[in-house]
């Protein structure tokens, strides 16, 4: 019944590298609850996110142990290759309990089934999924146990793709052309926000003619007007007006892999000012695509744009992008390298980010982004995509 | 430049009836992180809970007082009627930090600002987005404080609605309607999973002829064939086949107010099996929504699906529904009351529960939901959709 993205090879390399670094920080078990590191290590997909579950790794045990809700196990056994001794369900009277009963008292269980509860044990302290409770729950139930955090362990196995997974982002890439081509034609005079964003989901979904597209981790962005300032808000029943700037952020999702992509767009004729900041925002994305090869750090891709665009008289110190690809809501990002001052991470290739470099005053901004993968000499964009301020 | 959903004498009520619960708990100050709660209290919204924030509320200042990162504070002005003063953004280095530096360090800053850094300060420590790591920092850097948990304190004043949330989630219930009957339109032998979801988010967004739909906090989930037996595993690029029992569950969305609906529909002729199944479910939803009215307990509501279910000889023991409303991705509940056995949580007018009984067997399930209100003296579902088993 289970049908996983990757072949077993895959995930079993993946493990590996993930114990050899639960051995280099002396761990005797990861329990791993960000949703993408789950994924990562088994295949595991479903929208159970918001009810408490993860995996125990260990350094013996062949399999990952998967723990979550009881109706979520036929998912487990649908999407990962687990055995059935592998797949451990608490029952429901532990979701969102109103007595004193919570699904990390069964967590604790499994670490002690497993015979680590006196071990050295890597918890996810800063991931989404992993809450205050969850960590002061399992200190109380596995008193004999030592806790590390290595909330980016996995993560950081997760930066440098395998080709299967460059294949899912360009596949996601061919998504995000279609979704960026069908919001730019919607949008315009007397066309309510909703209706673009209605045109980009339609588009994400539908795919291509070859296959669909998977849910985005984060919904389209398109704040329009004054919004522009404002990356996050989310669309509303507004009607475009003649001299709105509006920025389109999407990605295309495939198999939970993604590909961001952002442009921006005006309604009517573009004063001046907008159009030589878009110029100055494409000029500094060049210099940083152009900066990038394998071996050099990331805060010199930063380094390329601030450059670039002080040329222009413009000064920003920002973080223009981050490592990237596979992510459940709330964020597609991976939390690990980021194109920023400070950030020494060396790039290497098949290393994939996305760089998202914006210039935003109070009443208007401008933003540019591309996915790249890292090549044996430079940066190849995922997406085929013109670099340019658009007109509606 | 703000718009909010509401009057502020709406927020006003709703922040001293939060006020009223801290003082019952001696609280000095709340953190608020759930993004539902910042927003009930506040009207803040975007998708900007990717990134640690919260809001401070203390018994004594006027205005909760929200943090956040820099890039948002723009969208806290456009969403909120915050004064300037109760902005507080931290610095981009905050974020995912190689360094030592974390967005609970401003967070405790903020706190101490207030003078309520040697007070009783609730925390929501079971919330999605209040990481382990944001607790530990916090205890570290306010050494003087007493911690409390108030996982559920705001979202217990959310539970009963005013007439003007009843209003969002009846339009919300509009959207539905048209949702469930594209995805069911949509739904054909050889047809693509992703191409019915396709259909399904393009008219939750579309909304109806006066309104467009916000995104909703869980996607349509459509299980079908033997994924009918996984509630939770989302869309895929199989062609549905002929004998395929598939479940939709999906929710409209107005200004983060939700209505779920779901509904069964089968492929082909349906095996008289999953009628019966089906007429069963249907007869249990009915006798759950007969037994709702002011004064009842959430347990005996369940009881009425139990004890009519087992009229069929039909024996399960399970929460068919929760109170709901407001909702930021990954959940939609408020997770307060549940119908369910042991919640003596009585029922009173203007509460809002989504109740999704279902049958699960290994290789089908049939599942039937009603979000509804608790009237003066009964249940009223919000959306009007006929309650059977569907064919495609």
């Amino acid at each position: 019944m289970s049908r996983t993205p990757f072949d077993s090879s895959e995930y079993d390399r993946r493990l590996d590298r993930t114990r050899e670094r639960m051995a280099d920080g002396e761990l005797d078990a990861l329990f791993v609850s960000d949703p993408a590191n789950m994924n990562y290590l088994t295949g595991y997909d479903g929208w159970s996110f918001y009810v408490h579950q993860g995996l125990v790794v260990t350094r013996d045990r062949d399999e990952p142990v998967w723990v979550g809700r009881g109706m979520d196990a036929n998912g487990a056994r649908a999407t990962t290759r687990l055995d059935d001794d592998s797949i451990r369900p608490y029952s429901d009277d532990h979701v969102q309990s109103p007595r004193d009963l919570h699904p990390m008292d069964f967590v604790a269980g499994v670490i002690e089934d497993l015979g680590v509860d006196d071990g050295r044990i890597g918890l996810e302290m800063d991931a989404y999924y992993f809450t205050a409770k969850s960590y002061t729950r399992l200190r109380e139930k596995l008193p004999e146990a030592e806790f590390a955090d290595t909330t980016l362990l996995v993560n950081w196995v997760r930066v440098k793709k395998s080709e299967r997974e460059l294949a899912y982002m360009e596949e996601a890439a061919r998504i995000s052309e279609n979704a960026m081509r069908a919001g730019l034609d919607a949008i315009g005079e007397g066309v309510p926000e909703y209706e673009a964003a209605e045109a980009i989901y339609s588009a994400l979904i539908d795919g291509t003619d070859e296959y669909g597209g998977d849910y985005p981790s984060i919904v389209p962005l398109l704040p329009s007007g004054d919004h522009t300032g404002t990356p996050h808000l989310t669309w509303t029943d507004r009607p475009f007006e003649d001299g709105d700037p509006v920025i389109i952020e999407l990605s295309g999702c495939r198999h939970r892999y993604h590909s961001p992509l952002a442009r921006t767009t005006f309604v009517g004729d573009p004063p001046r000012e907008i159009e030589e900041t878009a110029e100055i925002v494409v000029d500094g994305m060049e210099a940083a695509l152009d900066a990038v090869e394998p071996g050099v750090t990331c805060e010199s891709v930063e380094r390329a744009w601030r450059e670039e665009i002080a040329k222009h008289d413009v000064e920003k110190e920002d973080r223009i992008g981050y490592s990237m690809g596979l992510g459940y809501p709330p964020d597609w990002g991976e939390h690990t390298a980021s194109l920023r001052p400070g950030d020494e991470t060396v790039l290497e290739e098949n290393m994939t980010f996305h760089t998202i470099p914006g210039l935003w005053f109070d009443d208007f901004g401008v933003e540019l982004s591309e996915t790249f993968r890292v090549t044996a000499s430079g940066a190849e964009p995922l997406a085929d995509f013109p670099r340019r301020l658009f007109t509606a």
